[in-house]
């Protein structure tokens, strides 16, 4: 007996991974950089990589839209018109980044979709593949630009005052430069309401080393950390000689920053000891190319300290410690800390009724799912905080991401694609 | 009863204040640069300021010489033939520096010798102004080029591996090009000889803040800080995400340099407390400016080291420890550090004698002067290092050197060329 097109919990259908592997090899070399690949945010990379998107849905057959912020959207229509299912990642990139971080969570939706169209299948519900745009903050220094966008939540203030750190074009202008509209943005319009969204998914390559050192090819993420950042701080002292100034009467901001830097990681050491989930990072520090000089003692250096936890305590209480710490060095070295503007995001929490469906679906495909929390920021974290029941699919990647050397196999990308069609598969009012 | 022209000590001989104080004008209106003022070594503000100095020598109507090194020499001729008095500094500055570091000295020897020759007084011995190129090393990473020079102990390697700073120039190319003469340098041959000076002397304002903190006007140097260099120094560990690489998997530069920032204070605390004399300084301290962000764990550092003492033995002592704390924050952070090229200069005493003398000549004009350390290196140290007795007059300075600011008063500049015009009347075999 033949089984039904529509009986689909039945049928056995394939994520079309063919598709996959050419559009990561596509995507590779129409967007490479001196090492690695670059898509900016609203830049040229983001835009053929989202291009390839809509050509191959077109090729499928499928429903294409795209919102005022110009995040594409790809639908398969399901047999009711319950909520979809939403597959989303973004399709930028960090400056000279590697090849999957994003892309993968969008060409893994649109395997899903291409397999379900090739069998002939109908899924209950309308399956949407979404891809976002701006989500790397190293272009913008706001986060989640088009998730929240797409919801009517980019504040206008942030069309002019964040500009893109490669050529200082505000947000605003860049939106418009690829087509979008900013006064649909402007007046709160939304490409959908939460209702719309039945359950978002965001498959992503694991940013950091903890499946492939267990071994394991997919793990559920439980929350994504939140955000505490000081792009731009500032330790001010006074240039001296090196050799003629006295330890006194130095106001030397290498060694007041150190300081800092030293504290923060005992900080750091501290809050692991009472389980508390935190990283805390100062990944720039510069003293002034043109005054600073090994002769002299450093009356200027500029620093970042970037921040994460899943807990909104932990990062007040990190805050609070952290100007505590600058306060005593600041008496300690007579220099003077300026911290900038903060940016912050709040941690979220997935689902989890989605993660039990997602490790249901992965028990029958005998594969062995770890759960774990996600250090990084990603667009499912909008999703979240809208209550919209959100999952992440992590897949293992090796050499970590946002550099040139990230490396995903296809065998585990089709596993998490494989979990994916299932849950496609079922109607989601039985699912949660 | 009139003096006797040659009845030198009886009679009160003024230095030429005015004609430094125009010169300090001059230099500053021809030098100048966005900041403060530039004589790059063998450039062209340094070369404008041996220009004036030959100019108003001609215009007394002195001998002018020039050598190999393009070092300038304006000799009054003595009574006796018995080896100079010589009064010197050099003539370049840092970039963007202040106008009367190294100046200052030169046109006090100027000074002393047009108001000599003003007062119709023929000296014992013959009295040199001697103006030296390329003393700040922060053009070309070698110490003492030009006064080294002057008595043929510049290496021929210097000619051809180190390069200026600014342009990559090489330093016998830059010789050259100011119309010295690399063949009698790489020849060894000499300018002169230990024993055809009697004595050197090098005025300089202070670098350091002490003379003006303690309200006198003038200092004797005791002795030179020799110096310990690390300019190029590198922690390599590995780029990953700030987010999602545990603490425990980091190989964070930024941490580690911080840490040997911190331990290197720690050390300078300790030696201190043993009343040991040294300064230790991280001047530069830069992540890499492509490559790090404040979302990643930085994975290259480089900074700079520069460690100073008037004792040979802790200078070694302290590469000693910093080299111990290198290798224990290598093992504790899983970095690497390369030091890359050493540079050294030994420390150098100056001479009790000239000292007494110049306490002596100070205590006549009712000057109190205080004797100090100097925690610069000087030309004043390679006379020193050949025997030859040596002393160094410090000038009460504020805001420091090698900036824009720095502030000595024309009065404190009158009172220490008042004394060495009366040191210059004296016979030197009489003095020593």
């Amino acid at each position: 007996m033949r089984t039904s097109p529509r009986n689909s919990s039945e049928k056995k259908v394939e994520p079309d991974i063919g598709l996959a592997e050419r559009l990561f090899d596509e995507l590779q070399n129409r967007t490479s950089d001196i090492q690695g690949i670059t898509r900016m945010s609203y830049g040229v990379g983001e835009e053929i990589a989202h291009s390839i998107l809509k050509r191959e849905a077109e090729t499928i057959g499928l429903e294409i839209e795209t919102d005022m912020a110009c995040n594409s959207y790809v639908h398969l229509r399901g047999i009711n018109d319950s909520p979809a299912i939403v597959i989303g990642s973004h399709l930028d990139s960090v400056p000279m980044g590697g090849n999957f971080d994003g892309a993968a969570g969008v060409l893994m939706g649109l395997s899903v979709i291409s397999g379900l169209v090739k069998s002939g299948m109908v899924p209950p519900q309308t399956i949407t593949v979404m891809a976002t745009r701006a989500e790397e903050s190293a272009w913008f220094s706001s986060s989640y630009i088009g998730s929240r966008a797409s919801f009517g939540l980019l504040k206008p203030n942030e069309l002019t005052d964040v500009k893109r750190s490669s050529d200082g074009i505000s947000l605003g202008e860049a939106i418009a430069k690829t087509g979008g509209s900013i006064e649909e943005i402007i007046k709160g319009k939304s490409y959908w309401k939460p209702r719309d969204v039945g359950l978002f998914i965001e498959p992503h390559i694991e940013q950091g080393p903890m499946l492939d050192s267990q071994g394991l090819p997919l793990g559920l993420v439980t929350d994504i950390r939140g955000s505490l950042r000081f792009r731009n701080a500032v330790c001010d002292g006074a240039y001296s000689h090196s050799g003629t100034t006295p330890r006194a009467l130095r106001q030397d901001t290498v060694l007041a920053v150190s300081k800092l830097t030293v504290k923060l990681d005992m900080l750091w050491e501290k809050l692991s000891a009472k389980q508390e989930d935190v990283t805390i990072t100062v990944g720039e520090l510069n003293t002034d190319p043109t005054e600073a000089s090994f002769s002299k003692v450093a009356g200027r250096t500029t620093f970042s300290i970037d921040i994460r936890s899943n807990s909104k305590k932990t990062l007040e209480v990190s805050e609070r410690d952290l100007m505590a710490a600058a306060r005593e060095i600041e008496k300690e070295l007579n220099v003077k800390f300026r911290f900038g503007p903060r940016t912050r995001t709040n941690p979220a929490k997935m689902d989890l009724g989605v993660i039990n469906e997602l490790r249901h679906f992965a028990d029958e495909s005998n594969q062995i799912v770890t759960e774990m929390p996600c250090g990084a920021g990603h667009d499912a974290a909008v999703f979240a905080s809208l209550g919209i029941p959100t999952g992440m699919l992590f897949i293992r990647n090796t050499n970590g991401s946002h550099n040139p050397y990230e490396q995903m196999k296809l065998q585990d990308f089709y596993l998490g694609a494989s979990i994916l069609i299932k849950l496609c598969q079922k109607s989601l009012d039985k699912l949660i």
